[in-house]
């Protein structure tokens, strides 16, 4: 016997959690954990979600897409106090089991923090207080959190990202391409949308391990200065080259976009945008102004929301720490004060639900190279994050944006997107 | 002799002016006439144009794009005064004879505007008197700007219109594209972008003279209500659909957009935003999310700016009144608040130059026919507003923004643009 009974007959929880679905069947919580559960589902929508306690009890629709095993009342009093964060934190030391799709499990979870019953003045509380903890992105900080994401090694992403080593939403031009093909793809529609020509110079900022800049200098014929703060990013990167006999053609600058000087046919930045932060986008715009010539063409793709949010907590916290995908209205701050003329968007939001599926699917090949280079904390917080990322670009909680611009008095521009397409 | 003497040796000023460009030649001013002549110019950095007066006196460079002619001083007074609206009252009025390309008069001193020379304080200052005077777009305020502007007679517009009679940016899918097929085109792309099927439904708000509803109705099978507040094109568009066998599929409501009820596959305007006002771009995104689809696409087409400035003074007096071309980063308020994502956006400004350049080509085909139809002044007045407009397109100072949005919650959207381009 529990305390809380679901109702027999009831349903089950419907396959896409939204708010005309049937709410979770009602409980009769006799108990304070029976209380804490109630609220702490409340807040996330009455999502399809099954959370199992110590002493049986169950909570939650009979079909659940996943269980939570909550194995003693600490680990609920930490859930309860502060979802959000530690949701990913006792996912990932071992301390909430979790049966069931996990990746089905965040999409419902995203899908219920949009709910009204959230208590955003609380959300808003803690924001404040996280915004205070963590490095900002001067120059300094941002070599901080830059470290802590990119820098883990190598030799643990290559695990996962394919043989490009990109580490950016790809961009499948047909269901059946495969990852690898997919991130070639990307580079080859970046290139289209600059208008790449053999001889031109092209200024990178955040180069990764170097991917785009070769594929630019290989098969555009183009001159690259490519830009990372991330010293074994470059590394790595500069041994590519050198590999590749491209040497001459891609020169990798450990330093930071602030510092890009000389003048550029082209402008590129693939996945560096999240990092900068809002407050410095129109001195980006002002680096961009400074560093393209007047009929030079710039592309900026970043993850992007539909409207601002704080980035989530438990993320900022493990894995990105100052990373804040912007809404497109923050991002024309980059392009307004320094008379761009944006030509092109595109949101392909889709692409990176797709890309995320291939790294998480090589990602758990890999678990236990992963498992011996670090431990089993490790592979489960990774698995959270691909898992919740590819979720939150399921459901429409992140973006993709590629954004074409110009200077605003430039008429070489192109006329219709058709070469993109069909060059 | 006169007392300005531009030096003979002067070089020709350069066809384009920028800020690296010569300045006009010195001129040593002896009376008040030329002082007040010189600061016009310097408001306006200096433009190749030369400027004629009365007593034979001419300042400016020896081969100036244009050349105006100032026939007394009471003209030189207004124009020096107050040149932004008093350059479009005289030369419409006969008072300001123009020598030249008119054409690239208007683009030198559209650049010139934006010389840090121009007061931007009293140009603001004026702006504030002048969102005093106008009507706003409360739904009468909208009746009252839309009536001024589209109700001057079917007639007219016919004259230049083509005989799709758009009256909004075509699309010229080659540079050899009559116009006509350039507006066939502008309406196929705007089809694809929206992917209609046939059955579908289709909200349309402001719809002219009902081209793009016909057209849909006609090509993609769907069943369309427009929406127009000016009775004149909405009697013409009904008299197309009765003629062209569509009054079942195609519905012309003499309505505001913000009475738009009901629930359909699509939402599109074209042309219309310029008129709503950017206080009320939050309320049409709850319209739209009131009668668009979960899984439904929306279209918005519209003239815009890299960023906000009013509109030009003389042509809201004389040719638009209430009209406000938005930036992108103010379009957002559209889109944020009701939880869309921007899919897809698109600057076509060059295709509105060349549409310009059609329109102002066929107007003056029929220039004769205008004048018998209203008088010289009229003829001047709107031979300035092609004119302007094309070069307000020319140089940058205008774009033309297409967004396509959906649901943020929309998972049923195109993963490519490729159908656009070869469906």
């Amino acid at each position: 016997m529990t305390a809380y009974r679901v109702a027999d007959n009831a349903p089950p929880g419907p396959a896409r959690h939204d708010s005309s679905a049937q709410p979770a069947p009602a409980l009769q919580p006799l108990s304070l954990e029976g209380r804490m559960l109630r609220a702490l589902l409340h807040a996330f929508g009455d999502p399809p979600v099954q959370i199992a306690l110590w002493n049986g009890e169950r909570v939650g629709p009979a079909e659940p897409v996943a269980t939570l095993h909550v194995p003693n009342r600490s680990t609920l009093v930490r859930l309860c106090r502060d979802p959000d964060l530690q949701f990913g934190e006792l996912y990932s030391s071992g301390q909430l089991p979790i049966e069931g799709d996990l990746g089905r499990l965040i999409e419902v979870l995203y899908q219920g923090s949009a709910h009204p019953g959230r208590n955003s003045i609380s959300a808003l509380r803690r924001l404040g207080q996280w915004l205070h903890r963590r490095p900002s992105n001067t120059l300094h900080g941002s070599r901080e959190n830059i470290h802590h994401h990119y820098d883990i090694g190598n030799e643990f992403y290559s695990l996962w990202l394919g043989s490009t080593m990109a580490y950016t939403c790809a961009y499948f031009p047909t269901p059946e391409a495969t990852l690898d093909e997919a991130q070639n793809a990307k580079m080859e529609h970046v290139c289209r949308k600059l208008m790449l020509r053999p001889g031109m110079t092209v200024a990178e900022a955040g180069c990764g391990w170097g991917g785009l800049a070769l594929y630019m200098a290989r098969h555009h014929g183009v001159k690259v200065r490519a830009f990372n703060i991330s010293r074994e990013q470059i590394a790595f990167a500069r041994e590519r080259a050198k590999a590749q006999g491209l040497e001459s053609n891609v020169e990798f600058v450990e330093d930071d976009y602030r510092n890009i000087r000389g003048s550029y046919d082209a402008f590129v930045s693939v996945g560096m945008l999240e990092h900068v932060g809002v407050e410095n986008y129109p001195g980006l715009g002002e680096v961009i102004r400074g560093c393209l010539k007047p009929e030079g063409l710039g592309l900026i793709h970043t993850i992007g929301r539909n409207r601002w949010k704080p980035m989530h907590r438990w993320i900022d916290r493990r894995i990105f720490p100052g990373a804040n995908p912007p809404s497109l209205k923050q991002m024309m701050d980059i392009f307004e004060d320094s008379e761009f003329s944006v030509l092109d968007v595109e949101n392909i939001r889709l692409h990176y639900a797709k890309t995320l599926d291939w790294w998480w699917r090589l990602y758990e090949e890999s678990r236990d190279k992963v498992a011996a280079m670090f431990d089993e904390n490790f592979v489960r917080m990774w698995r959270l994050y691909l898992a919740g990322s590819r979720a939150a670009f399921v459901t429409g909680e992140m973006q993709l944006f590629q954004v074409v611009f110009s200077a605003g008095t430039n008429n070489k521009i192109p006329m219709t997107r058709e070469h993109l397409y069909h060059p």
